[in-house]
């Protein structure tokens, strides 16, 4: 499973399917097209097939897709059948906002360590997270055999806490300050980037008046 | 200089190039090359070249692309000579975080009016914006002309919010909650989905295994 080669763009999505799957079979339902797919999940119905057809998943005509087989799928290439323990860095506003964002409902995921350096949270469960220095990084990371971390620090701080998480061992970094942070190659680093994005949303309303 | 039809994945990077030029500017550099610019934003060097040459700008080949020049460019086509006023729906931990998060620094964007229904927030002014009643909404977007939107609030409310928000004249929504709300087609939705992010992070590290 594990072995299947699908195209980066392709991969992006596949989280996207997944959680609308997961919706789908709460509610109820047996099977999905890829019209209402694309619809739920605005892709365009053709690359959701393209999407599907890297992993031999072929719906029937007028029939659509069977959503337990999907999921199970699914499943199984997204690893959600594995908890993901992940750090969190920097409890301030975003980082809270992280805290309370239930990863876990639809996604098997948990922040399962914090750390900061305000004495008024560190040493404190928060959302039901232990808040620990960030001196205890390194032996947290380390004993809770942790490889992401999301970093919610200011932005004046974000390469040397960078640094520190690579020295921890981290392997994937979810960077939510607006500073490109550098890591060796062997460490993913995504960017949520609130600016662009928010920058880009300007950008097109601004095409779409022409 | 808005009639330039551009490819989307070209429209998306618009704004990281920008930022980073803001940045060369600011560094007092004059010249940039695709080399640099790609390391900068983790762009390939050779869709940098491509995506530049869609605006006619040309770098010299040893000398690379002119600072101020691009950032002139940029600043008329991702309309940062004007500021942008947008709407802040919820002041929880996520709308507190995005309150707080610095938008006009690098891009020329405001957040001008919070709406919360709390009456611990409402009528009160946070971070120099003041936060109204979800009530005073189309009053307030259609006096402040207002046309973009950063939907903060819990799930259960985005669909009803969402509505209130294209009935008060909203062109543009960043949904920030995990649902994928339901708008006309003339109002764009851009999704900023946190966990599907963090699920893609750990789906690539798994792949970077095999």
């Amino acid at each position: 499973m594990t072995d299947i080669k699908i195209p980066k763009a392709t991969a992006k999505r596949l989280p996207l399917y997944y959680r609308y799957l997961v919706f789908l079979h709460d509610e109820g339902k047996e099977k999905v097209s890829s019209t209402e797919l694309s619809e739920a999940v605005q892709v365009d119905s053709a690359s959701i097939r393209r999407d599907f057809s890297y992993f031999g998943a072929l719906g029937k005509r007028g029939y659509g897709y069977d959503v337990v087989n999907l999921l199970e799928f699914f499943k199984k290439i997204l690893n959600q059948d594995t908890l993901t323990n992940v750090a969190l860095v920097g409890v301030g506003n975003m980082g809270h906002a992280l805290l309370n964002y239930n990863f876990k409902r639809t996604n098997n995921i948990r922040i399962s360590a914090a750390f900061d350096i305000n004495p008024e949270y560190t040493d404190t469960i928060m959302n039901g997270v232990p808040v620990y220095q960030n001196s205890d990084m390194k032996y947290q990371i380390g004993q809770q055999q942790i490889e992401i971390a999301i970093l919610a620090v200011p932005k004046d701080q974000a390469q040397e806490i960078t640094n520190q998480l690579v020295d921890a061992g981290i392997k994937g970094i979810m960077n939510f300050t607006p500073l490109r942070v550098s890591a060796p190659s062997d460490v993913r680093v995504q960017n949520v980037d609130l600016a662009t994005e928010l920058q880009t949303l300007i950008y097109f309303l601004e095409q779409d008046k022409h």
